[in-house]
């Protein structure tokens, strides 16, 4: 961290600050110039509160040199983290999923689960196309009051049918903390984009042990982002699958705009797998299927892909839904693009 | 609402369409082109789901006419909404404050809660200086989860002993259902940025009966921020408060960039009374005074703003706090302003 | 400027370093720490490339102290820039419009020249309310290329015609260098957004001495636009008024966001006088005035404002235009405002 | 197009409206309902100025159904456009390269010309590694006054002797139309994303024969390019290549944000061939290879890469660019993606 002082600086105060900044265990290195004099703090400046210190008088201007985030940081874990679900189905089948690493997960299914026929028959479809994990929403969250706001704890169930008959681990969303109890048995807990800085939820799901899929808000940066991620890996949960869903801009062709430069940079800072969901991000069924390979050739380890057997009568978000077949022959596409992709990394 | 359909289409599929439309109490009116056919909606349109109409195969595009909110809209309430906040000091002394209909309110306080003598001292000096409430965060939503997260419910109980002193209503952050129980002596409830599209905590918090100030979404449109104080007003609580508190740009001098056409915006789409937070948008103390004058020029009901005893030292966001004493100006000048603006409206 | 230096170096590519430095007439300070060696330079860095920097092996970030902006800048020019408009009516009446250091401008008058009816009216009109300058677009910036132009040169000298019978200075805006001659008898020549960045038109109008009202980008930043009044003044031409007027973002309910917290900003970082443009910035008539009151509480020099005889059948952006007599309104309530805000000032 | 009428209008006017329609070729359909009356236009709406309509009393809203660019549609021209470019080499070797309909052009060079040497070898160097163009900055775009320009007109005379060297046809950037005259003898005339919308520049290359590459503006929309576009396409020039090269956002780990969606909906909004530049967009070397893979998995007609020989001594952006040993592994990898899409895709 960087403290830039101000031109004609109190002594007193000055050696109030440094005494301060030495308290926290911190190194003092002073930098003397002409017109401005420059104070570089070495040791753990994680904790130290950007904002006061800019606040003082005898301060112009304080910079970040080191990330804020610890766990989540790859300086401090440069190997990729991996995470394994594992499931059964009800004939006594175990199943494993790897991603990160190399692995490799497409996480496919409806946005709402909206009946026994529709999940059963979406679940068998998405999985003899060769998907690891079952998606579906069964807390929703929707804009208008008035809206249908998801099957809820029995959407919860119909999955977890699903997951009986298939063998894929189930995949759904925690709108708040008061739910909790209706996801001991779900396999990965989704953080929405609206909740990505709900710090209260974070950090109770930080004290479980199970993976959590932590959405990009819409609006956040890729370094709030991993803040978030920090907050669940400071409770000691290690589990965390990032998700890029698209931020705003001023396009209004797609929902929101796809940001794909954010998977080599997020691999770059951090150890945790990146999926990416072109469903939500662009809104739009038709542009799923190039997203999906163009978020594989950035380096994904993975894909969120709603799938519906019936876009057309979908209780919500059906604009946005491929059809199992749209999904059979793109899922072997991702193949295709992950052996390019490897070739080129080889 | 206006359906658009495709050229060339299936007479069933058009049939199935208009007998759905018709079953949701809607009247059709068909209008047929060369190119294109379109189909006008008629009757309460706001419980149709779009996507789920652009979804269809039939249909190329469809178009909203009418504001999806209903109780937040000034059409179906054209007068303003006036909120009174009551409360007492410990000498028995009663006060009352209103807010909308033309009636300003001033909530002045630090952003953190720090100890008995913080609040008491920053309390009593907004009083003097003519502020109609008190606020100040208990619970704190912060980015890193290494950073101090607020005194919590200690914090709440120094907010009721500083408006025991002063009979100020006091004003403060929920970040959480559970945290519930702490807010109720509370005089108004503050949901942050952050939570303003926290759905189930809205749909609590319009179950109860107190002033709600719902702040504006970094990265949310006015619609959407309506659409959540519609989330409150549909459980029956009509005491919202909004509050435009700065969207996310690409400008980097300012923490966020004020939106003050909102203003104008909000009061003509709506009959809610709405508030500016110059603090949190510019981040920055300095510009707090004219981003304050020119809220209340715009046409806002109130301003809440972010006052320190001794902004070097505050535990967070000492950089855009100003002083009592600069408060104590602004404050002269915001009734002077008001004065201005009212012989401009009159 | 500070450079970062990687943590383990190559010594002889950082005494090149050192040695390019100092030929460039900066002196260094190192600050070495533990992990992190900072190089303070000191000089004049406005020259330096930062990206050139950036690239180097033994470099892993640069951050700028001092803006790279001078001649705009304040800190070496503390005064307020005053610039003066002088003009003269048919009738050998002269005019003196000053903007700046305290004087307020209200430059109004229609979108696109139309008619010499049109625009003599609206100058008489908008000169009897109190209007220092009069604008009206000559070369219009269209987005489509089957849209109407404008009256181009024949545009300039109905302009022209109109300030003989007014007496009031003209602004109207180039759109090309080629136009150049055209100008000759103009006033004050517009820059407008799109062309905010356009180089070469900047230099040339860097060489001649004429005020220049440069408009922001729409997704510029301010130290863009500071950067681009920079070009202006590089080249000599001192008489520069920026004006802000609107930013992209992703709100769909303006045309575009307008950015008020500009004004205290630029002025803190400029000496340069800065006008607001809220018709442009909002697209929407009705929320001229309450922009425009706002602009002038948050500090704004002056005030550039569409003004239409007959909005309903402008050639161009009626939608945005005011009436001469709701401009006749607005002036006096400007007044008013521009004295309860010198009231705030005093 | 579809004009929503205000609920009480006088019947004057609207026969007035609807006359002033009729006279410009449109068919009106009216479609009355209890509370909005509602007009469909057919016909050849692109040139109806949607904001004079919107300006008018009896207006509510207006809503767009056609695309407002006409030669750049792919409805009224739906086979891909296919741009050929011709050169030879001094030996007297004729090269053909093309673009669009399958045709895939890697284009790759310096930011800046900078010497004789430089641009030699760099140009062989991609020559060698499949390079079908060659790029390099001649006049240079800054942002700074102070900062170096190109060189200029020399700097296409070294253009032109590396393509005599090497055959590849050249690419280069025109910053203003008195340069026209410079740009003879070049293959394809860029213009920049500051120049998106200089409209009298596009006009006039609108009547010149030969390619031009468009660049989206950073805050441009997708339909702002393809009706900037249009603005070449109106002068006869049919030779237009586009390029996406990121959009300004609130995340400051790239200088800008990719939008790669944008690349199959402008292939289905408009036949001409796309490219990606994925130097500039993030302005970060190590993220051009993963943007560049990616580009050509979401559809992209060609890549735009910077290309430097000694990046850390660029005089310009050397931070964005590749070296020719990194470019030489991309362009193989380059190829390997394209059998995978094109497998993807058959």
């Amino acid at each position: 961290m960087i403290i830039i002082l101000k031109p004609e600086i109190d002594q007193q105060e000055l050696e109030n600050l440094m005494t301060w900044l030495r308290n926290m265990g911190l190194e003092i290195h002073m930098s003397e110039g002409a017109n401005t004099t420059i104070m570089g703090l070495v040791g753990d400046t994680s904790t130290v509160d950007i904002n006061l210190l800019r606040a003082l008088d005898c301060v112009a201007d304080v910079k970040r040199i080191q990330e804020p985030f610890k766990k989540a940081n790859r300086k401090f874990h440069p190997q990729d983290s991996v995470i394994t679900l594992s499931s059964s189905d009800d004939k006594g089948n175990s199943f494993e999923a790897k991603i990160g690493g190399g692995h490799f997960m497409t996480i496919a299914g409806p946005c709402s689960v909206e009946s026994p026929e529709q999940i059963s028959a979406i679940a068998a479809a998405v999985k003899s196309s060769g998907a690891q994990a079952l998606r579906g929403g069964a807390f929703k969250p929707r804009t208008s009051p008035y809206a249908f706001q998801g099957m809820q704890a029995e959407g919860i169930e119909l999955l977890q049918e699903a997951r009986k008959a298939t063998g894929l681990p189930i995949v759904t969303e925690i709108m708040d903390l008061n739910q909790l109890d209706y996801f001991d048995d779900v396999d990965v807990i989704q953080v929405g984009a609206r909740n990505m800085q709900n710090f209260v939820l974070l950090r109770e799901l930080g004290k479980i042990r199970k993976p959590i899929l932590l959405k990009r808000g819409f609006a956040a940066t890729i370094e709030e982002l991993l803040m978030s991620a920090e907050y669940l890996m400071a409770g000691g949960n290690e589990q965390v699958i990032l998700c890029e869903r698209g931020v705003r801009t001023f396009e209004p062709l797609t929902r929101n705009t796809l940001d794909l430069s954010a998977i080599p940079i997020i691999k770059e800072l951090s150890h945790l797998p990146v999926v990416v969901d072109p469903s939500h991000a662009t809104g739009v069924a038709r542009y799923v299927r190039p997203m999906s390979l163009a978020a594989v050739a950035a380096g994904a380890d993975g894909l969120l892909i709603e799938v519906h057997n019936s876009p057309k009568t979908a209780l919500c978000d059906g604009q946005q839904s491929i059809t199992p077949e749209e999904f059979d022959r793109l899922a072997k596409d991702i193949d295709a693009m992950r052996i390019a992709i490897g070739q080129c990394n080889s």
